[in-house]
């Protein structure tokens, strides 16, 4: 595959767990790449004058129906998070320590899966840390990594960085130059991917 | 068939005229049919705290995007209109007279293709009247009878009996007891139907 899948993701968006199951789900199929790109959502909302759309009940009460859809669709397990919204500026941080260190992957699915699939308040510190110690995660390193200034702004610009290339939320996805928004869009990558596929044979 | 397909729609919304073209396309393969169901799109998102996505620029801009490739995938002709926004109350309330009058789905159709395809603008009465004329449509009538009061209370009533079901946007559908919101769930009710008909066979 010459291409990767660019996946823009926030731990706090559990339509974007969605599409990051449904991507390893690509990834197994097709053996296309995924780029993992961490960003704050909370920042995305805000420079694009956004709101989650938790803010509309009527909304958050269908997305759960929907949700569930295509829980059931991709066989993936979700569940609704009890102790959400949990602040995710810390997970992102840590998510490009765990870059630095080389264990990214292995950062993304476990917090993601604590996040949408036990799930768990990644928002207390004490839960945090037992949940990447018992996934063999240096929690001790990448906690205090993620107070270092360079990671901070890393994370501000690559925020900034996403806001400049059109994005408005999460999840989002390229597949070359096709944007995509939503884990519902991810059918076209899957297409374009067949086709290129059935092209090449 | 049994069960129809209960269609909200506002002519405002050009997902919402995508979703029509391919309701009127499961109709043509089904024989399922697509109850119309008027109701004020600014009603709904003041009644459901919600807004248009238009107010979040870079969001409308990817929707573009994304309606074009969902025109392309349908075979449907949506062009931008350039008028947009146009208030749509005198549109939606000319709907409930045509449903008095028996000439609904003529009516519809007719709106919606001079909003999305032609493109008009028709909030100017001059263009209204023209469009409504040309199609054959009693543009008197209909636009003296949306003048009458109990034309305007169904309007609210339908817009504040929709909200009462849990819509908080259009196009919203309803196939049996499911709910789905947006164009891009229409392929769940085909699928039911096509499981529906495979069961039956």
């Amino acid at each position: 595959m010459d291409k990767a899948i660019e996946f823009y993701f926030d731990f706090g968006s559990p339509t974007t767990y969605l599409a990051y199951q449904r991507l390893k789900q690509l990834h197994e199929k097709f053996g296309v790449q995924i780029e993992l790109k961490p960003v704050l959502l909370g920042g995305l909302f805000k420079g694009a004058n956004n709101n989650s759309p938790a803010f509309v009940p009527l909304k958050a009460q269908w997305m759960d129906i929907d949700m569930k859809r295509y829980a059931k669709r991709y066989n993936v397990e979700l569940k609704q998070n009890p102790f959400f919204p949990i602040n995710t500026l810390y997970l992102m941080r840590g998510a490009l320590v765990a870059q630095e260190m080389g264990c990214l992957d292995h950062y993304v699915d476990t917090v993601f899966n604590a996040m949408w699939r036990e799930p768990q308040n990644l928002g207390d510190l004490a839960t945090l840390i037992q949940t990447l110690t018992a996934a063999d995660l240096d929690a001790e390193k990448i906690l205090a990594g993620a107070q270092q200034d360079h990671i901070k702004q890393d994370l501000k610009q690559r925020t900034n960085d996403a806001l400049e290339r059109g994005l408005f939320g999460c999840p989002t996805l390229f597949y070359g130059d096709e944007f995509f928004f939503g884990q519902d869009r991810i059918f076209f990558i899957e297409e374009m991917i067949e086709s290129e596929n059935a092209n090449r044979s």
